[in-house]
Order: structure tokens, then C-alpha cells, then sequence
């Protein structure tokens, strides 16, 4: 996968951004709840958020990008909304949330763009990297925990499927293939774990990854 | 206002595209119905559209960009869901239109983003066009006419105001001064026109120049 490389990223000094992400059924849920646990009962204030919906317009676009009865989209539509609801979810919920200096963990986020509509979809990456970056003002996670598991075993958890769990099981592959090769570029922000793993386990290598940043 | 000159253009070889642009009750709907009458006239297909909205998915951003209810978004999110509708468009509405050779009328289109996110919410320019271009392939009308009116004219047509109506006076001058520059750096394929002027007298120019296109 080829990434856009003029793109300076930005971290924040206040707070510390963590982002689960992964294929459909590979435990992102349980995990970041289990993050969220763990640092409250250590006293630090967390925002647990969500990639697409977790604004008012998210919640609307959610429902166009997921719901079957959408029907067909243009892959540019798709991306140009995905896209919209990162910029209001940056603006509204994580930099707010990070400038007073939470922890804010978002399950999926610019990561899901370039793997789903990018590598996913096709279309060229580093066009849909331009896209998200400019949506999220190039704001990166401190951290990005990918979970990972074979496209069919995850998909397998399913029974009423959306419309991107609907795809096929290649499409599932090159979105996997993605998060992995995204990871391995850039070892201090990301930590890969095999989502097979026991639950626990995966929970308590996430801590002492997500301590360090504290 | 600075424009991004990487983008190449793209013309169609096939059908005729034109574009009616400008601010609130400069007449761009009576004037591209005159327009269209007069090519059907003439035994010319011609599809008259819009942005934002003609589109199964454009409805519902149409919706959200517009309505009053939707209150703040941030000037990213907003440009990104215009921009969604244009992917939507071009991809389902105007390229098969232009395929078949017919003539394809839009009211409104990337210069709209452009004056209204960039120029008006103040977005740098360039900024907006790189993922309005994007969008629409950077599809290019043969010709906008700019149907250019003082903003407090125009605006005074109106009773309910829609998100964007309801902006400031000053809001409304950007946008009509970021037309006219436009305009202004490509003669070739732009026409303005004053919106005071009768009617008919406004029609008959336009077909005149629409139809050396012919």
C-alpha cells in the first residue's frame, strides 16, 4: 500500500489519543471498555468514542454509510462522508476532550479510511489519505492498537451484516493486509495483537503500552 | 483569493456542460430554464440538475447542510458533505448525461464550494478545492455563468432562510467577490453577467454563447 508521505502529522502535548482498530468481530469493543476500566479506577478522566456516528451528524451518516437500503454509493461519496464525520468528530469531541488533557480512546479512526474505502474499495491511498488528513487536521493517535484476525473468523460473529460487512471475504483480506502494513511502518505508534489471543492478556499488554504514555 | 493551479482540468469530449453560478435570487433557475427550453427547442437532450441535492444520497446532505435544525457544523464537515454530494453527482448524474451527448445545465456547482466554504466560512481556498476537485475528478463545465448581484438584493427575496441564506451580509460579499475573481482568470470559460439586467435580455446571451459550444 502506498502512503502519502508529505503529511507532517500532529500529536498533542495534552492528553493522550488512543485508537483501537481492526476487522469487523476482532474484540475492539471489548477492549477499549476494558482501557476505559482500568484508567478511571487509576483516576484519569477517559473519553470513550467511536468512528462513524459519535456526533449529531455522525449518527446521520451512519446510518447513510452502513444501512443496506443506501444502496450503491460512489467510493468518493463513501470516503467524502466517512471524511465529514471525522471532521466533526475531531473538532467536537477529541481535541476538546484531549485539550484538558483525557484520555481519549476512539474505536476506529483514519486508519479504517485508508484500509476500508482505500485499500478496501481501491481507491488510491494516498488520495484518501489526503482526504482524512485534511478532515482530522492531521491529528495522529498517540497510540493505534490493531487487532488482529483472519477476515472469516471475525466475519463468521455476524448475522445481520451492514453494508462494508456485507463485502467479500477479499475485500475483508486487503483490509487486513492494510492495518498490518500500516503498523510495521511505524512501530512506536502502534502495537499489533493477535485478537485469538485471551481476552485478558490482550487487555493487560494494552495497559502497560497506554501506562507508558501516561 | 489564492487558487490551487496543480489540477489539470477535465473537459468531456462528448455533451455539453454548463454551469449557472452566483448568490442567493440572482434568477440561475429562471435562467437555466430558459436555457433549457430554448435547446429542447432546438432537439437538444438536455438534463437540467442542481447541487447540493439531486441524488438519492444528495437529498439527505442537502438536508443537513441546509436546514436550520442542524445548527453548527464545523466548516470542515460542512465542505466535506458538499463535497460528497458533487462525488455523488458527477458519478450518477452528469458523466452519463455528458456520455450520451447531451447538454447537462447544473445550478451550481464547484465554484459554489469554493466561494461558499472557502472564501465565505474562510477555509483556505485551496484547501477546499483540492477535495472539491477530488470529488468531481476535477470535471470542468465548458462554461459558468456567473449571474452576479449585490448580496443585499438578492437576499432580500427571501423570507425563511436556510443555514447558509441566514449568513451575514459580509459572508455574502466574499462569496460574490470570490465569483467574479474566478470568473475573472478564465474568460474562456466563464460568462458574468449583471442580474439586474431584463430577463430576456440576460437569456439571449447566454444562448449565444451556449450555442458556439454546440
Amino acid at each position: 500500500m502506498t502512503r502519502h508521505t508529505t503529511w507532517p502529522g500532529r500529536w498533542t502535548d495534552t492528553g493522550v489519543f488512543v485508537c483501537f482498530e481492526g476487522g469487523e468481530g476482532s474484540g475492539k469493543s471489548t477492549q477499549s471498555r476494558l482501557l476505559r476500566e482500568h484508567l478511571e479506577a487509576a483516576g484519569h478522566e477517559v473519553v470513550l468514542t467511536f468512528e462513524p456516528g459519535d456526533t449529531a451528524v455522525g449518527r446521520e451518516l451512519r446510518r447513510i454509510v452502513l444501512s443496506p437500503e443506501t444502496g450503491e454509493l460512489s467510493d468518493r461519496t463513501e470516503a467524502l462522508l466517512y471524511a465529514a464525520d471525522k471532521a466533526e468528530h475531531v473538532d467536537t469531541v477529541v481535541l476538546p476532550a484531549l485539550a484538558r488533557g483525557a484520555v481519549v480512546i476512539t474505536d476506529r479512526y483514519v486508519d479504517s479510511t485508508l484500509a476500508y474505502q482505500g485499500a478496501g474499495r481501491t481507491l488510491p491511498v494516498a488520495e484518501v489519505e489526503d482526504v482524512a488528513r485534511w478532515a482530522t487536521g492531521d491529528l495522529r493517535p498517540h497510540l493505534t492498537v490493531v487487532l488482529d484476525l483472519e477476515p472469516s473468523a471475525g466475519l463468521g460473529r455476524f448475522e445481520g451484516r451492514d453494508r462494508i460487512e456485507g463485502e467479500s471475504l477479499e475485500f475483508h483480506q486487503r483490509v487486513r493486509e492494510a492495518f498490518t502494513t500500516m503498523a510495521a511502518a511505524d512501530p512506536d505508534h502502534y502495537l499489533v495483537l493477535d485478537a485469538r489471543a485471551p481476552i485478558e492478556e490482550i487487555a493487560a499488554t494494552i495497559r502497560d503500552r497506554v501506562e507508558a504514555l501516561l
